[in-house]
């Protein structure tokens, strides 16, 4: 399939092959900051009702692709299907983000955990990764994705978002007999789901580890982190194509384990913007490709500081050699304040300025101080 | 001062001189999880109203103190006085924590901010200060504190609490000019508090960088850390009492930057549940002290649980050697919803198991795997 690109640059990086310039992709990069997905978001009705009918899921895939040269797509969805799927009612209230219905709250709730059938129970996002795929014609890669089992969990027990994830901290420490089998399920059914996904077209798939962060060191190995190796293990040893598919994994507030993730078998690790790009490359770059990390909220200044800041970006991470890839982002979602002009500006510098980088001796790897 | 003290263990640990045991105190001792606070706190009315009336502040200073027997009390205020003394209008709305009737939201503000006299426009700290001390008598060590500069100044910029911080993050890659200037009144007025705090009878003093963690790397060396330098030095370079008086810096989140807060004049590191002890101490164990670092959402387990989580972590910091020093405390504040029993557990294992591992020789630092 890869041959059939028209632009693999986002692939060859992930894979640590040489790339003419760094390949660009944000998180949220189909989103509230776009006048044109709001658009399509009032037509569709409900989050929910966009995230469940393919031809619009497919259209807010494409509206970034249309304004600016972004080397990857990302199926448009939400990281909590799989708990839907799994009977607890995925519903989104105003200003509070994602709810379920029916959370998890006791033993016999977690005994009643069952691995959802891909096709049969997530079947919508299915038609939307094929109909985006037929709708990218080879333009750029599509990248599937799920949250990890740990961040599913913390939604599944706390019932939602939360400030303290007090009621899943809790049970890690009371009945983590209850956490280890729920997490065993979780596991699976990612591995299940991203599976299907690339059965149906995905070309990459991304792992959104967004509370890992919360964990204590050496909770977040065996709670987050292992569970994830899991994930992994059973999509290379699945003898599908899946087995070969590049693999993302992102844990928000993960910068103290970069070691311990560059362990699990992914191709890359994303990267929030607090990390020292420079350093975490001179540590584990030539294991395992880079992906991020500017700062979300530098987007809220001029297009000029905007070009500023991702050069820094660019600079941290140093000339690209051999055997070392790097894929910019952002370090988490695109704020929904965001002006369209300043991703332009992004775009159009890390293109420029990587390709400059690669023509000429620049800066190279700031293992050092930041500035 | 020290050689009147009936318990100086918490201030030779912040020395790295030898202890008998692993002193402990908790972030928010004194707090909601008290029947007794709740009470006091009744009869005060409302959080600032007991904040300002010092015998009020010393009793439930002092209801911890009753309870279980803490190595050191901390003075009960607020990390925002400064910014109420500068004419911000601290207040507190149900539910949504501090807010300010007027927030900085341009230049002008800026230009009118001004370091308060701490005695004149924060003598209630100043009295409250005074009446804990009596009331220690010496049983164990004051801490005074104040919110470092740059979190002091994500509350002047947002008026409160942020999901995001997206206006202080947003004037950061904007107007650096003026951030700069917000950190620089900040710094000076810290530091004149933290001062005047010792003159009145603080015999430790914490900065707590609560939202330092929010910044890009680079970013947080320049507008967290170095204002907290500046701090220190103004406190060290005084010629007063505050130029020995021992300083715990906490960063929440800036378990990544263990080696430029170790590098800054503090005694002591304050950690939060995410940086793996044994591996900080090992970094830089001998150049500074360290103070942390439990899960506090471990108390929400039954207290033999609890004493296994306090044992971990004092396993993690290993057995104590000359020149390293280790204060027992949570990664983060004590939740209202903590049952007391479970903070005598803790302070009781605290105790007993390090003066155990004194006695015998026990599992050392583990700079490796966290269990």
């Amino acid at each position: 399939m890869t041959t059939s690109l028209q632009n693999d640059s986002f692939l060859r990086a992930l894979r640590r092959e040489p790339t003419e310039y760094t390949p660009v992709w944000l998180m949220r990069q189909a989103g509230r900051y776009l006048p044109e997905y709001r658009a399509t978001r009032a037509r569709a009705g409900s989050f929910l009702d966009l995230c469940r009918n393919d031809e619009l899921a497919c259209e807010v895939t494409m509206q970034p692709l249309e304004r600016f040269p972004l080397d990857a797509a990302i199926l448009f969805s939400d990281i909590l299907t799989i708990p839907d799927a799994m009977g607890l009612g995925l519903y989104f209230s105003e200003g509070e983000g994602p709810r379920f219905e029916r959370p998890i709250v006791d033993e016999a709730g977690v005994a009643q955990l069952a691995v959802p059938d891909p096709e049969a129970e997530l079947g919508y996002v299915m038609r939307a990764v094929r109909t985006i795929r037929q709708a990218l014609g080879g333009r750029v890669p599509l990248i599937g994705f799920s949250g990890s089992p740990w961040t599913l969990a913390c939604y599944m027990v706390e019932g939602g978002g939360s400030s303290d994830y007090r009621r899943i901290r809790t049970m890690l420490y009371r009945r983590p007999d209850l956490l280890a089998r729920i997490l065993e399920v979780n596991a699976d059914a990612v591995a299940a789901y991203l599976a299907a996904q690339v059965a149906a077209g995905a070309q990459a798939l991304m792992i959104f580890d967004t509370w890992g962060g919360l964990l204590a060191d050496g909770h977040f190995q065996s709670w987050s982190l292992a569970p994830m190796r899991r994930v992994i293990e059973r999509l290379r040893g699945g003898g599908s194509e899946a087995a070969s598919v590049p693999v993302i994994v992102f844990t928000k507030g993960g910068g103290q384990w970069l070691d311990d993730l560059a362990g699990i078998g992914a191709d890359a690790l994303g990267l929030d913007w607090t990390t020292r790009l420079g350093a975490a490359r001179a540590r584990i770059g030539d294991r395992i490709a880079m992906q991020g990390n500017l700062d979300p909220m530098s987007l809220m200044a001029d297009p000029e500081q905007v070009r500023g800041q991702v050069r820094r970006v660019l600079d941290s991470y140093g000339q690209p050699t051999a055997g070392h890839g790097h894929v910019f982002n952002l370090g988490h979602g695109i704020s929904q304040f965001t002006a369209p002009e300043a991703v332009a500006a992004l775009v159009d510098e890390v293109h420029a300025y990587s390709r400059a980088q690669r023509a000429a001796p620049g800066p190279v790897s700031d293992g050092g101080e930041g500035s």
